[in-house]
Protein backbone atom coordinates (compact mmCIF):
# COMPACT_ATOMS: atom_id res chain seq x y z
CA UNK A 1 0.00 0.00 0.00
CA UNK A 2 0.88 3.56 -0.52
CA UNK A 3 1.28 5.38 2.80
CA UNK A 4 2.01 9.14 3.23
CA UNK A 5 3.22 9.41 7.00
CA UNK A 6 3.57 13.55 8.00
CA UNK A 7 5.95 14.66 10.41
CA UNK A 8 9.71 13.82 11.13
CA UNK A 9 9.88 13.58 14.51
CA UNK A 10 10.03 10.16 16.69
CA UNK A 11 6.44 9.50 16.30
CA UNK A 12 6.67 9.59 12.42
CA UNK A 13 10.09 7.82 11.98
CA UNK A 14 8.58 5.17 13.76
CA UNK A 15 5.77 4.44 12.59
CA UNK A 16 7.21 4.97 8.69
CA UNK A 17 9.71 2.46 9.77
CA UNK A 18 7.12 0.09 10.87
CA UNK A 19 5.37 0.31 7.75
CA UNK A 20 7.99 0.22 5.87
CA UNK A 21 9.11 -3.10 7.21
CA UNK A 22 5.60 -3.95 6.73
CA UNK A 23 6.41 -3.89 2.88
CA UNK A 24 4.24 -0.76 2.65
CA UNK A 25 6.04 1.77 -0.10
CA UNK A 26 5.98 4.66 2.87
CA UNK A 27 6.79 8.64 1.82
CA UNK A 28 7.92 10.75 5.04
CA UNK A 29 6.33 13.90 4.41
CA UNK A 30 7.79 17.36 5.96
CA UNK A 31 7.61 21.03 5.41
CA UNK A 32 10.55 21.02 2.83
CA UNK A 33 11.51 18.38 0.47
CA UNK A 34 15.14 17.13 1.17
CA UNK A 35 14.75 17.23 4.70
CA UNK A 36 18.10 16.01 6.52
CA UNK A 37 16.27 13.73 8.48
CA UNK A 38 13.78 12.52 6.04
CA UNK A 39 16.36 11.69 3.75
CA UNK A 40 18.19 9.83 6.27
CA UNK A 41 15.18 8.02 7.16
CA UNK A 42 14.17 7.23 3.44
CA UNK A 43 17.56 5.65 2.98
CA UNK A 44 17.65 3.73 5.84
CA UNK A 45 14.09 2.67 5.62
CA UNK A 46 14.30 1.83 1.63
CA UNK A 47 11.17 4.20 1.66
CA UNK A 48 10.70 7.93 0.08
CA UNK A 49 10.77 11.52 1.42
CA UNK A 50 8.96 14.91 0.26
CA UNK A 51 6.82 17.51 1.20
CA UNK A 52 3.24 17.01 2.62
CA UNK A 53 1.82 17.84 -0.43
CA UNK A 54 4.36 15.16 -2.09
CA UNK A 55 3.90 12.32 0.25
CA UNK A 56 -0.25 12.76 0.07
CA UNK A 57 -0.12 12.93 -3.78
CA UNK A 58 0.21 9.34 -4.92
CA UNK A 59 -0.77 8.09 -1.09
CA UNK A 60 -3.79 5.54 -0.69
CA UNK A 61 -3.70 6.35 3.32
CA UNK A 62 -2.01 8.82 5.29
CA UNK A 63 -0.81 9.13 8.99
CA UNK A 64 -0.75 12.36 10.77
CA UNK A 65 2.15 11.94 13.45
CA UNK A 66 2.97 16.12 13.81
CA UNK A 67 2.70 18.04 16.66
CA UNK A 68 -1.01 18.21 17.05
CA UNK A 69 -0.35 22.67 17.14
CA UNK A 70 1.04 22.57 13.66
CA UNK A 71 -1.27 19.38 11.84
CA UNK A 72 -3.75 21.89 10.76
CA UNK A 73 -0.85 23.80 8.72
CA UNK A 74 0.43 20.68 7.63
CA UNK A 75 -3.44 18.80 6.27
CA UNK A 76 -3.42 22.50 4.34
CA UNK A 77 0.08 22.41 3.08
CA UNK A 78 -0.32 19.05 1.70
CA UNK A 79 -3.49 19.89 0.22
CA UNK A 80 -7.68 19.36 0.59
CA UNK A 81 -7.53 17.71 -2.90
CA UNK A 82 -4.75 15.39 -1.89
CA UNK A 83 -6.32 14.12 1.14
CA UNK A 84 -9.67 13.85 -0.36
CA UNK A 85 -11.37 10.35 0.33
CA UNK A 86 -8.50 9.14 1.91
CA UNK A 87 -7.98 7.52 5.59
CA UNK A 88 -5.65 10.07 7.38
CA UNK A 89 -5.01 8.66 10.98
CA UNK A 90 -4.89 11.54 13.66
CA UNK A 91 -1.91 9.99 16.00
CA UNK A 92 -1.29 13.44 17.36
CA UNK A 93 -1.66 15.48 20.47
CA UNK A 94 -2.52 19.09 20.89
CA UNK A 95 -0.09 19.46 23.72
CA UNK A 96 1.13 23.43 24.30
CA UNK A 97 4.79 23.00 25.75
CA UNK A 98 4.95 26.62 25.70
CA UNK A 99 4.73 27.13 29.70
CA UNK A 100 7.31 24.61 30.15
CA UNK A 101 6.41 21.09 31.73
CA UNK A 102 4.10 19.50 31.87
CA UNK A 103 2.01 20.41 28.65
CA UNK A 104 -0.95 21.63 28.53
CA UNK A 105 -3.80 20.84 25.94
CA UNK A 106 -5.44 22.59 23.93
CA UNK A 107 -9.41 21.88 23.26
CA UNK A 108 -9.93 23.75 19.93
CA UNK A 109 -14.13 24.59 19.96
CA UNK A 110 -14.55 21.79 17.80
CA UNK A 111 -14.07 19.85 21.25
CA UNK A 112 -10.67 17.86 19.71
CA UNK A 113 -7.91 18.33 17.66
CA UNK A 114 -9.64 15.34 15.64
CA UNK A 115 -12.51 17.56 14.88
CA UNK A 116 -11.28 20.33 13.96
CA UNK A 117 -9.03 18.53 10.86
CA UNK A 118 -12.09 16.68 10.07
CA UNK A 119 -14.32 20.08 10.08
CA UNK A 120 -11.02 21.60 7.87
CA UNK A 121 -10.97 18.76 5.77
CA UNK A 122 -14.54 17.34 5.37
CA UNK A 123 -13.43 14.64 2.39
CA UNK A 124 -10.93 13.27 4.43
CA UNK A 125 -11.81 10.15 6.72
CA UNK A 126 -10.38 10.93 9.78
CA UNK A 127 -9.58 8.27 12.16
CA UNK A 128 -8.19 8.75 15.76
CA UNK A 129 -6.17 5.76 17.41
CA UNK A 130 -2.40 5.36 19.11
CA UNK A 131 -2.22 9.02 20.95
CA UNK A 132 -2.79 7.37 23.88
CA UNK A 133 0.87 5.49 24.24
CA UNK A 134 4.46 5.50 23.61
CA UNK A 135 5.52 5.25 19.83
CA UNK A 136 7.74 2.24 20.58
CA UNK A 137 4.15 0.39 21.74
CA UNK A 138 2.14 1.59 18.67
CA UNK A 139 3.80 -0.53 16.57
CA UNK A 140 5.26 -3.56 19.00
CA UNK A 141 2.31 -3.90 21.79
CA UNK A 142 3.98 -6.43 22.64
CA UNK A 143 6.39 -4.53 24.95
CA UNK A 144 3.64 -3.94 27.26
CA UNK A 145 2.50 -7.26 29.32
CA UNK A 146 -0.98 -8.38 29.81
CA UNK A 147 -4.26 -7.18 28.18
CA UNK A 148 -4.22 -3.61 27.23
CA UNK A 149 -5.66 -1.50 24.83
CA UNK A 150 -5.71 0.31 21.40
CA UNK A 151 -8.73 3.11 21.40
CA UNK A 152 -10.29 3.49 17.77
CA UNK A 153 -12.72 6.47 16.73
CA UNK A 154 -13.97 7.93 13.70
CA UNK A 155 -17.27 8.87 12.03
CA UNK A 156 -16.17 6.77 8.55
CA UNK A 157 -16.78 2.85 9.48
CA UNK A 158 -14.76 1.53 6.37
CA UNK A 159 -11.76 3.95 7.02
CA UNK A 160 -11.89 2.43 10.77
CA UNK A 161 -12.04 -1.18 9.09
CA UNK A 162 -8.87 0.18 7.09
CA UNK A 163 -6.98 1.40 10.11
CA UNK A 164 -8.34 -1.98 12.37
CA UNK A 165 -6.71 -4.26 9.53
CA UNK A 166 -3.81 -1.59 10.26
CA UNK A 167 -3.30 -2.28 13.51
CA UNK A 168 -3.48 -5.77 13.27
CA UNK A 169 -0.68 -5.79 11.42
CA UNK A 170 1.58 -4.09 14.05
CA UNK A 171 0.45 -6.75 16.45
CA UNK A 172 -2.65 -5.41 18.20
CA UNK A 173 -5.43 -8.32 18.84
CA UNK A 174 -8.64 -7.89 17.62
CA UNK A 175 -9.59 -7.97 21.88
CA UNK A 176 -7.47 -5.14 22.08
CA UNK A 177 -8.91 -2.98 19.70
CA UNK A 178 -11.91 -0.66 21.71
CA UNK A 179 -13.69 0.99 18.88
CA UNK A 180 -15.37 4.00 20.53
CA UNK A 181 -17.47 4.74 18.15
CA UNK A 182 -17.24 8.44 16.46
CA UNK A 183 -14.74 10.94 15.76
CA UNK A 184 -15.99 13.07 19.12
CA UNK A 185 -14.44 10.62 21.27
CA UNK A 186 -11.35 11.97 20.48
CA UNK A 187 -12.47 14.69 23.35
CA UNK A 188 -12.36 11.60 25.98
CA UNK A 189 -8.90 10.42 23.91
CA UNK A 190 -6.66 13.47 23.64
CA UNK A 191 -6.71 14.51 27.15
CA UNK A 192 -6.03 10.94 27.92
CA UNK A 193 -2.21 12.41 26.38
CA UNK A 194 -1.94 14.03 30.18
CA UNK A 195 -2.53 11.22 32.23
CA UNK A 196 0.54 9.75 29.95
CA UNK A 197 2.92 12.01 30.58
CA UNK A 198 2.06 12.21 34.51
CA UNK A 199 2.60 7.84 34.31
CA UNK A 200 5.39 8.54 32.51
CA UNK A 201 7.34 10.41 34.82
CA UNK A 202 5.60 8.12 38.07
CA UNK A 203 6.66 5.14 36.41
CA UNK A 204 10.14 5.97 34.93
CA UNK A 205 9.28 3.97 31.46
CA UNK A 206 6.81 4.58 28.37
CA UNK A 207 6.31 0.39 28.36
CA UNK A 208 3.01 1.15 29.54
CA UNK A 209 -0.37 1.39 28.15
CA UNK A 210 -4.25 2.13 29.27
CA UNK A 211 -6.23 -1.01 29.66
CA UNK A 212 -9.88 -0.64 30.73
CA UNK A 213 -10.46 -3.62 33.09
CA UNK A 214 -13.87 -5.06 33.09
CA UNK A 215 -15.28 -9.36 33.06
CA UNK A 216 -14.64 -11.12 29.91
CA UNK A 217 -11.32 -10.18 28.86
CA UNK A 218 -8.63 -13.04 28.85
CA UNK A 219 -6.18 -13.42 31.47
CA UNK B 1 -13.25 8.46 62.84
CA UNK B 2 -15.84 11.56 62.60
CA UNK B 3 -16.31 11.52 58.96
CA UNK B 4 -18.31 14.53 56.48
CA UNK B 5 -19.61 13.46 53.43
CA UNK B 6 -21.05 16.43 51.21
CA UNK B 7 -23.72 15.21 48.35
CA UNK B 8 -25.98 13.30 48.66
CA UNK B 9 -26.31 12.28 45.13
CA UNK B 10 -25.78 8.75 44.53
CA UNK B 11 -21.93 9.11 45.04
CA UNK B 12 -22.41 10.80 48.44
CA UNK B 13 -24.82 8.62 49.61
CA UNK B 14 -22.89 5.14 48.44
CA UNK B 15 -19.50 6.37 50.25
CA UNK B 16 -21.25 7.49 52.99
CA UNK B 17 -22.93 4.02 53.88
CA UNK B 18 -19.65 2.16 53.04
CA UNK B 19 -17.58 4.35 55.71
CA UNK B 20 -21.29 3.79 58.63
CA UNK B 21 -20.66 0.40 57.56
CA UNK B 22 -17.05 -0.15 58.12
CA UNK B 23 -17.72 2.09 61.69
CA UNK B 24 -17.15 5.66 61.29
CA UNK B 25 -19.45 8.39 62.24
CA UNK B 26 -20.90 9.16 59.03
CA UNK B 27 -22.72 12.88 58.32
CA UNK B 28 -24.06 13.39 55.28
CA UNK B 29 -24.22 16.87 54.47
CA UNK B 30 -26.18 18.73 51.97
CA UNK B 31 -27.46 22.84 51.71
CA UNK B 32 -30.11 22.10 53.76
CA UNK B 33 -30.85 20.34 57.23
CA UNK B 34 -33.35 18.39 57.10
CA UNK B 35 -33.53 17.38 53.36
CA UNK B 36 -35.14 14.62 52.37
CA UNK B 37 -32.79 12.15 51.03
CA UNK B 38 -29.91 12.50 53.75
CA UNK B 39 -32.95 11.81 56.64
CA UNK B 40 -33.66 8.84 55.26
CA UNK B 41 -30.17 7.74 54.54
CA UNK B 42 -29.48 9.00 58.10
CA UNK B 43 -31.98 6.42 59.13
CA UNK B 44 -31.22 3.24 57.09
CA UNK B 45 -27.48 3.69 57.72
CA UNK B 46 -27.01 4.43 61.43
CA UNK B 47 -25.09 7.92 60.18
CA UNK B 48 -26.65 11.63 60.95
CA UNK B 49 -27.38 14.62 58.70
CA UNK B 50 -27.06 18.25 58.37
CA UNK B 51 -25.82 21.48 56.59
CA UNK B 52 -22.77 21.23 55.08
CA UNK B 53 -21.51 22.80 57.93
CA UNK B 54 -22.99 20.85 60.54
CA UNK B 55 -21.22 17.69 58.50
CA UNK B 56 -18.31 19.49 58.63
CA UNK B 57 -17.60 21.29 62.31
CA UNK B 58 -17.21 17.96 63.83
CA UNK B 59 -15.72 16.30 61.45
CA UNK B 60 -12.21 14.90 61.02
CA UNK B 61 -11.84 13.96 57.50
CA UNK B 62 -14.36 15.39 54.62
CA UNK B 63 -15.39 13.82 51.68
CA UNK B 64 -16.44 16.07 48.83
CA UNK B 65 -19.07 13.89 46.54
CA UNK B 66 -20.87 16.86 45.17
CA UNK B 67 -21.33 17.79 41.73
CA UNK B 68 -17.32 19.66 40.61
CA UNK B 69 -19.66 22.75 39.31
CA UNK B 70 -20.70 23.58 42.47
CA UNK B 71 -18.09 22.37 45.08
CA UNK B 72 -16.75 25.87 45.43
CA UNK B 73 -20.17 26.69 46.86
CA UNK B 74 -20.09 23.92 48.76
CA UNK B 75 -16.57 24.09 50.24
CA UNK B 76 -17.32 27.79 50.75
CA UNK B 77 -20.87 26.58 52.58
CA UNK B 78 -19.32 24.62 54.94
CA UNK B 79 -16.53 27.30 56.03
CA UNK B 80 -13.02 27.49 55.98
CA UNK B 81 -12.23 27.24 59.57
CA UNK B 82 -14.24 23.40 59.66
CA UNK B 83 -12.23 22.63 56.54
CA UNK B 84 -8.68 23.51 58.20
CA UNK B 85 -6.76 21.41 58.91
CA UNK B 86 -8.60 18.51 57.54
CA UNK B 87 -8.18 16.24 54.68
CA UNK B 88 -10.54 16.46 52.29
CA UNK B 89 -10.80 14.19 49.63
CA UNK B 90 -12.55 15.63 46.68
CA UNK B 91 -14.50 12.92 44.00
CA UNK B 92 -15.91 15.19 41.62
CA UNK B 93 -15.76 16.17 38.72
CA UNK B 94 -16.17 19.52 36.91
CA UNK B 95 -18.77 18.20 34.22
CA UNK B 96 -21.00 20.69 32.51
CA UNK B 97 -24.41 19.18 31.15
CA UNK B 98 -25.97 22.04 30.31
CA UNK B 99 -25.07 21.73 26.48
CA UNK B 100 -26.93 17.83 26.86
CA UNK B 101 -24.99 14.44 26.47
CA UNK B 102 -22.07 14.04 26.63
CA UNK B 103 -21.76 16.24 29.15
CA UNK B 104 -17.89 18.82 28.55
CA UNK B 105 -15.25 19.26 31.26
CA UNK B 106 -14.46 22.70 32.78
CA UNK B 107 -10.97 23.12 32.84
CA UNK B 108 -10.67 26.17 35.87
CA UNK B 109 -7.71 28.40 35.55
CA UNK B 110 -5.96 26.92 38.82
CA UNK B 111 -5.47 23.91 36.08
CA UNK B 112 -8.07 21.45 37.57
CA UNK B 113 -11.36 21.54 40.30
CA UNK B 114 -9.04 19.61 42.69
CA UNK B 115 -6.62 22.71 42.58
CA UNK B 116 -8.97 25.30 42.30
CA UNK B 117 -10.70 24.16 46.16
CA UNK B 118 -7.01 23.76 47.30
CA UNK B 119 -6.16 27.38 46.04
CA UNK B 120 -9.53 28.62 47.93
CA UNK B 121 -8.85 26.70 51.31
CA UNK B 122 -5.50 26.76 51.67
CA UNK B 123 -5.56 25.20 55.35
CA UNK B 124 -7.38 22.17 53.84
CA UNK B 125 -5.23 19.40 52.58
CA UNK B 126 -7.43 18.04 49.40
CA UNK B 127 -6.54 14.68 48.09
CA UNK B 128 -8.25 13.48 44.39
CA UNK B 129 -9.43 10.38 44.61
CA UNK B 130 -12.07 7.82 43.42
CA UNK B 131 -13.25 9.98 40.49
CA UNK B 132 -12.06 8.04 37.81
CA UNK B 133 -15.01 5.19 38.57
CA UNK B 134 -18.05 4.49 38.82
CA UNK B 135 -19.16 4.50 42.18
CA UNK B 136 -20.15 1.11 43.31
CA UNK B 137 -16.39 0.24 42.16
CA UNK B 138 -14.77 2.82 44.40
CA UNK B 139 -16.05 1.36 47.42
CA UNK B 140 -15.96 -2.13 46.50
CA UNK B 141 -13.16 -2.86 43.79
CA UNK B 142 -13.97 -6.80 43.94
CA UNK B 143 -16.75 -5.98 41.37
CA UNK B 144 -14.06 -5.42 38.28
CA UNK B 145 -12.34 -8.34 37.68
CA UNK B 146 -7.89 -8.58 37.01
CA UNK B 147 -5.49 -5.64 37.86
CA UNK B 148 -6.81 -1.90 38.49
CA UNK B 149 -6.33 0.95 39.54
CA UNK B 150 -7.06 4.20 41.91
CA UNK B 151 -4.82 7.00 41.69
CA UNK B 152 -4.51 9.51 43.79
CA UNK B 153 -3.04 12.92 44.34
CA UNK B 154 -2.42 15.99 46.55
CA UNK B 155 0.37 17.81 48.16
CA UNK B 156 0.05 17.04 51.67
CA UNK B 157 1.77 13.45 52.68
CA UNK B 158 0.02 13.01 55.64
CA UNK B 159 -3.70 13.28 53.78
CA UNK B 160 -2.74 11.32 51.07
CA UNK B 161 -1.11 8.36 53.60
CA UNK B 162 -4.52 8.57 55.30
CA UNK B 163 -6.18 8.33 52.03
CA UNK B 164 -4.91 5.34 50.95
CA UNK B 165 -5.49 3.89 54.44
CA UNK B 166 -9.50 4.68 53.75
CA UNK B 167 -9.05 2.73 50.33
CA UNK B 168 -6.97 0.01 51.54
CA UNK B 169 -10.32 -0.41 53.88
CA UNK B 170 -12.81 -0.40 50.96
CA UNK B 171 -10.80 -3.16 49.25
CA UNK B 172 -8.25 -1.71 47.38
CA UNK B 173 -4.51 -3.47 47.64
CA UNK B 174 -1.43 -1.86 47.93
CA UNK B 175 -0.82 -2.79 43.92
CA UNK B 176 -3.88 -0.75 43.06
CA UNK B 177 -3.19 2.40 44.76
CA UNK B 178 -1.39 4.61 42.39
CA UNK B 179 0.22 8.03 43.87
CA UNK B 180 0.45 10.22 41.13
CA UNK B 181 2.49 12.73 42.97
CA UNK B 182 1.48 16.52 43.76
CA UNK B 183 -2.28 18.04 43.39
CA UNK B 184 -1.67 18.85 40.07
CA UNK B 185 -2.00 15.53 38.87
CA UNK B 186 -5.56 16.53 39.14
CA UNK B 187 -4.91 17.88 35.20
CA UNK B 188 -5.12 14.31 34.20
CA UNK B 189 -7.13 12.73 36.38
CA UNK B 190 -10.16 15.07 35.54
CA UNK B 191 -10.35 14.68 31.91
CA UNK B 192 -10.51 10.90 32.35
CA UNK B 193 -14.15 11.20 33.30
CA UNK B 194 -14.85 11.93 29.60
CA UNK B 195 -13.35 8.03 29.03
CA UNK B 196 -15.39 6.80 31.40
CA UNK B 197 -18.50 8.31 29.93
CA UNK B 198 -18.00 7.12 26.35
CA UNK B 199 -16.69 3.76 27.49
CA UNK B 200 -19.79 3.44 30.04
CA UNK B 201 -21.68 4.19 26.53
CA UNK B 202 -20.14 1.58 24.72
CA UNK B 203 -19.77 -1.66 27.66
CA UNK B 204 -23.29 -0.80 28.80
CA UNK B 205 -21.91 -1.80 32.52
CA UNK B 206 -20.62 0.84 35.06
CA UNK B 207 -18.47 -2.79 35.79
CA UNK B 208 -15.26 -1.65 34.56
CA UNK B 209 -12.00 0.47 35.61
CA UNK B 210 -8.94 1.68 34.32
CA UNK B 211 -5.41 -0.06 34.83
CA UNK B 212 -2.08 0.71 33.64
CA UNK B 213 -0.73 -2.25 32.20
CA UNK B 214 3.20 -2.52 32.89
CA UNK B 215 5.48 -4.83 33.98
CA UNK B 216 5.54 -6.29 37.33
CA UNK B 217 1.94 -6.16 37.90
CA UNK B 218 0.09 -9.38 39.78
CA UNK B 219 -1.14 -11.23 36.78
Amino acid sequence: MKIAVFGTGEVGQRIAGRLAGLGHQVTLGSRTAGNETAVRWARENGGAQGTFADAAEGAELIVNATGGLVSLDVLTAAGAANLAGKTVIDVSNPLDFSAGFPPALVVPEEGSAAERLQRAFPEARVVKTLNTMNNTVMVDPSRVPGHHEVFVCGDDEAAKAEVKELLRSFGWGDGQILDLGDLSAARALEPLVLLWVRLYGVLGTGDFNFSVARAGLPV
